[in-house]
């Protein structure tokens, strides 16, 4: 039998539909699950792809499968079972080849998996995959990091799986070791922040305007037609129209309003804390999910504070309705602005030299935030900007627009006291952004008056302190 | 010569301030500095106090002179400079010794450096040490982690020199190894966010009320006088009303507008969100900061968005003022209830049994955050509560006030684009936080959507799937 071009280790639902991807785009696939039941049956189910698939019992047969240099993708779970995976792979491979991570890791686990690595050991790639389960068999978002050598061996295998966006592939290399896995998570953490807004703007619609979910679904699918235009708002009125079988309401109704998360949300709020650049969209989103989880409490509060009344939105019309949508848009211009500059400070930081341009090309499809927006994005970073997407002039345009809805949605949804956590947290940022003078004056004279910290003047050079014996 | 009753390493000003504040209060210190000479210096400037301080020239004659079980204060840079110190200090010290570790160090730091220590090795306290230079002179805030064996030996020389509230000392052991350096981390992350807040409601006197510093410095001492009272609020007032002697400016009006950050703002937030805890007031905080530092980004911002206007209220009066400081308030109110959170929650995973209201009673005097206004939030803990101050009674009553205020505030800057990262989100925070039904129920529909994450149903236990492909 022929070699195959490509192995993959673990056959649940994202690995076995990457592997019928792989081989229905025409490429010959080695197979291995722990359980060799589970690799049997997937050979035997998969009709008329079972030829360009190889199930192998051991791993040692995955190893002569496979056309050196061997790329092998692992689609195991997060965590340990990668490294016990890679120690288990090593005795049959050679220095030349791949050991591909293509699971939701943390960055610093792949930087630190490819150190671990020895000189004659086989090399390391860390592969963000995005798109869930219909992205892996059908085309996902590819990010990768690891070298050029590496990327050339499997690029021809990724170009086929991905996405395509108008024609060209969503795969491509971003920088080293983990800047595949790195940009993956912030991809998570602006898909968090995106949702939240959503969901806010759903809030202001239920709970403000009282309208019911076939209306606000309505509302949604209009806005797919425009600047909006994205698969996460497709899906939301999709949902929205959703009937439940058993008691025939709208599904959205009988859904618990307790949101989980998997943790890459989290780390994109850590690893931007880290940089020390605003992430407060992610931030927020995070938050209020894990206020969603807190029912009893809220349940509580709720009793608590009754005599606050119910949110109303008084004199609202379809104006209102317009500005909602320019709001939600200025809310996620503002949001990716800062996923974007947390991935530019991450590159500076660790010398990966992401080309954001790329990055948002290659999330423009396959993936849960895929849109036409993230083309204007690649656009507004060509020739290799790493500017905030705030200056890019067509963004600036689009904001001096929708910024001013914004404000009106915020402020109004402030007062009926509907929670607004990302979408205020995206205008705090663009106000804060823009703001020539700001008040972190009063700050450095505060934090010189308690910790001699000293602070800068703005007329000359040095440090100084201030003249506070005199009124303290 | 007598022994002394405790040892300090390290006399940079906190160092040397605390050795004074030790032997002022009566009690024998033995003193120790890399350096030689400085150690003889400090002991020859100490005055009075010169008796009560014994200089050592080593380490060895340092552990000599203290008396046995020898505490030893470590006032050094915090980072491997402790790690170093621990290590050539060890030889000379007993199984029943104290290290005692007062900079500011990670929690994680301290709970391994006291895994390090082997059985006969002398055990190791982390102690957070609140109040500046000035603090540690004449009465710190101290939050001891350590176990009560070691605590009982400290203990009589710690609630001397600590500050007092009201002939309380404000010293106290508040939980095993990491939990005094946690507390800490927090205390500063609080402190961050009251400062933003505050540089939020100065934010709006002078750019959209056009108020002088001088005119908004009145303001905040007269807020003093009220429901604010407090040293961060009371030096707000005294930095307002300053003027820098070279120019006969306002002193705040030559302080660049770019505040630092030394890291435990940051911590603050990480560690609220590895714990999946809302902690939005500290992360607009540090976020606030950051953008603060990007003065060449905001000009260039301010520039391109310039034909938004400046930003002016309209209509404001002395009742507009009164809800400046209502709203701070209310904000305040959110930004504690999320960092006691966060310590209720941290106790609870680290297994701490941190006691809230002690927390907030050794916060009332000596720190940077000490008010009055803490010993509210020590009555709301009373009894071993670890409920969220925004359930407690005396809270919920200011809150159903000062929320309307703090709203009035966010609605009326959100309009004018005065941005409030901080205040904004207590708001969303405390709106969220508050609502029996929230939007989370749109999100979980669509992750099942992509995802296939499932959900829980309102009307039945169990793990569901939507009905979309009737939809998609």
């Amino acid at each position: 039998m022929q070699q195959a071009d490509i192995g993959l280790i673990g056959l649940g639902v994202m690995g076995a539909n990457l592997a019928l991807n792989i081989a229905e785009n025409g490429y010959r696939v080695a197979v291995f699950n722990r359980t060799v039941e589970k690799t049997h049956a997937f050979h035997q189910e998969a009709g008329a792809l079972k030829d360009k698939i190889i199930p192998c019992e051991t791993l040692e047969e995955l190893a002569k499968n496979i056309r050196a240099p061997r790329p092998i993708i692992l689609m195991v779970k997060a965590g340990d079972a990668v490294d016990e995976q890679i120690a288990a792979l090593k005795p049959f491979l050679a220095k030349e080849d791949i050991i591909i991570d293509a699971g939701n890791a943390n960055f610093h686990d792949t930087v630190r998996r490819l150190k671990e690595l020895g000189a004659n050991d086989p090399t390391f790639v860390g592969m963000g995959v995005s798109g869930g389960e219909e992205g892996a068999r059908h085309g996902p978002s590819i990010m990768v990091g690891g070298t050029p050598e590496s990327y050339a061996r499997i690029e021809p295998v990724l170009t086929a799986i991905s996405a395509k966006y108008e024609g060209e592939s969503c795969a491509a290399l971003l920088g080293p070791d983990g800047a595949g896995h790195f940009v993956k998570t912030i991809h998570n953490g602006i898909e968090y922040a995106d949702m939240q807004m959503i969901a806010e703007i759903y809030g202001i619609l239920r709970d403000g305007l009282g309208l019911s979910p076939a209306e606000i679904g309505k509302i949604f699918d209009k806005w797919n037609k425009g600047p909006l235009n994205s698969y996460l708002i497709e899906i939301t009125a999709k949902v929205l129209a959703a009937t439940d079988k058993e008691t025939g309401k709208p599904a959205v109704e009988i859904i618990v309003d307790s949101a989980g998360q998997k943790g890459t949300g989290r780390w994109a709020a850590i690893e931007a804390q880290m940089l020390g650049i605003p992430a407060t969209g992610i931030e927020a989103a995070v938050a209020a999910r894990s206020i969603s989880a807190l029912g009893g409490e809220r349940a509580k509060a709720a009793k608590a504070y009754a005599s606050l009344g119910t949110p109303k939105l008084a004199g609202t019309d379809q104006s209102f309705i317009d500005a909602l949508e320019q709001g939600l848009l200025a809310g996620k211009i503002a949001a990716y602005a800062q996923g974007f500059a947390v991935m530019a400070g991450a590159s500076t930081e660790h010398g990966w030299n992401i080309p954001l341009d790329t990055t948002a090309k290659i999330w423009r499809a396959g993936c849960i935030i895929r849109s036409q927006f993230l083309d204007e994005i690649a656009s507004a970073f060509t020739g290799g900007s790493q500017d905030n997407l705030l200056l890019a002039p067509s963004f600036v345009e689009r904001m001096k627009t929708a910024s001013t809805a914004l404000r009106d949605v915020v402020a109004k949804a402030a007062l009926a006291g509907l929670p607004t956590p990302a979408l205020a947290a995206a205008l705090s940022y663009f106000d804060g952004y823009r703001q020539a003078r700001g008040t972190a004056n009063l700050i450095q004279a505060q934090r010189d008056f308690f910790g001699a910290h000293g602070f800068k003047r703005v007329d000359k050079e040095g440090d100084f302190h201030g003249p506070w014996s005199d009124v303290s």
